[in-house]
């Protein structure tokens, strides 16, 4: 068992860390990501790789694992992935990149990897049962049991943020109309603050982004406007840990989770979303579930994905 | 690898069933369960393995495992069995019935045996993702990947009948307020009747039951006056499905199963219940869930318990 590297190639993006074989992080890099070309992407990927052991001074040879998280799909039985926000439409990524590196090469999707990473590493560690969901730009989710990562049919587990609900006005990206993420994401709080400004709310969200300067609303300015005491933001944060509980909660009578790990950008609001959150997960469960279930963010920051794809190829590929 | 025996232990009757080693039912029978201490059930049993094997002509050494299913709660580190409708508390059935019959023994929950069964040998034969719903009495699942049965943290994966929604009217045996298995269950079908009734629906329903029979009303007989013709009969089923599917649209997005396998006597219904039912889904679904997703009623009828203990026992002691 050598050394392995752990990738997360996001659309803007392409971090890189190189762990020991004690599953240390070593070093890791951040790089604008290569959308010229799949060939280019995959190029860039290799460099990336090699530039890590050069500057940790480790040989070539010595390197085991690779392991790739994207935001895409990924064949199960082909191989194949395909990513909107990248030059990937039905490239076998993880056989041209193992051609190009020489070693064994996993790809999954990224928010999978970043619950992988945790359910090993971070808020999930000591636990089996490990169920985690990212509110980034979209909504998605993963579950970990016994270390193992469920794909389901035809690789398609996860998409919590494609169930549509009436009360849900918006139109999403995949072509449905009510669907969790349009309003159960950082985008998702956005659109809810801009929605009720329009509508008329006063109050220092109002004061600060006044008509022709919605557009540039952040899911962080409703945050802090909150936070400096603008009631009508608190209530946007309760109102989507409302749809998300509703998938949380029949989600913990199925599976008895351990834990539930809730990460991205709106999570990271802290009580105002969790606090709510809890509430309403534990009034509608049987007191058995309620008094053993965690409701808990990441703990491994920003290297979650990281952690997770290098263990995923290491475990995955070793075994 | 040699014979097997499948149980169904339930608070009226014991069902059991003698099994070849190559997993074929040959022969079952069915008797009133001994309710008068723990001790005389669990000889109840053992003696009920003993003649199966008798009339079958199979010497007790042939015999290699028994597997039990029953309604209630085993913690999965001490063994111990709790069962309200059953005299067995905090007792470590598997161990002492093991005792009495010299052969390895597993306890387990009936609906996580029914569920099992019909996983392998069943509806669920050939798919890898199975995810199961009894409606009887009251409400349960189970989930089943790969083979493998999911208990969850504490063992208590599966009690989606004790989710509570604010538009649930009734009190719950468990203590809480509107769980879903107050309306989605036997029980549950025959109180909306009984409610709509009492609020002045007339057609057939109303004919047959007037208010002095109320009490002696079942989910039967509201499936035969829709049968035969009453709307309101229908709108039960279609209400039944609509609360079912709250549950069943979050659970295909998390975890993407071949197939959903709903029994249990409203499941019988058929048609009136499982077309709605699936209409529900779909609609709230992503079209890639809903191309491939499977709702089917069991295969095995009665015998899914049986099949599902029997198996679970040999799988479980013999590898």
């Amino acid at each position: 068992m050598g050394y392995r590297i752990g990738m997360d190639v996001g659309g803007t993006n392409v971090v890189t860390g190189l762990f020991g074989a004690d599953g240390k992080l070593l070093r890791k890099s951040k790089t604008r990501t290569v959308k010229t070309s799949s060939q280019e992407l995959l190029q860039q990927l290799a460099d990336l790789c090699r530039e890590l052991l050069i500057v940790e001074n480790v040989s070539e040879q010595r390197l085991s694992t690779v392991g790739i998280g994207l935001p895409g799909f990924i064949n199960a039985e082909t191989g194949l992935v395909t990513a909107a926000n990248l030059p990937f439409n039905d490239i076998p990524v993880a056989e041209r990149l193992r051609q190009l590196i020489g070693v064994p090469v996993t790809v999954e999707n990224d928010v999978r990897m970043i619950v992988y990473g945790e359910s090993l590493r971070g808020a999930g560690q000591g636990f089996s049962h490990i169920l985690g969901v990212t509110l980034g730009t979209g909504m998605a989710s993963a579950w970990v049991t016994n270390g193992h990562l469920h794909g389901g049919a035809g690789g398609l587990a996860g998409e919590i943020g494609h169930i549509a609900y009436p009360d849900i006005p918006y139109m999403c990206g995949c072509g449905m109309k009510g669907c969790l993420e349009t309003v159960v994401s950082a985008s998702g709080i956005v659109r809810q603050a801009q929605d009720g400004l329009s509508a008329g709310w006063v109050g220092l969200l109002a004061d600060r982004f006044p008509a022709h300067m919605r557009e540039e609303l952040t899911s962080k300015d409703v945050w802090q406007a909150y936070d400096d005491g603008d009631a009508f933001a608190g209530q946007v944060f309760q109102r989507t840990a409302n749809w998300l509980s509703r998938v949380l909660i029949p989600s913990v009578a199925l599976l008895s989770p351990d834990v539930i790990i809730i990460g991205g950008g709106v999570a990271a609001a802290g009580d105002v979303f969790f606090g709510p959150l809890r509430k309403y997960v534990a009034e509608s469960l049987h007191p058995l579930y309620r008094e053993r279930l965690l409701v808990a963010p990441p703990s491994l920051g920003d290297d979650s994905g990281l952690y997770g794809s290098a263990e995923y190829a290491a475990k995955r590929l070793i075994s």
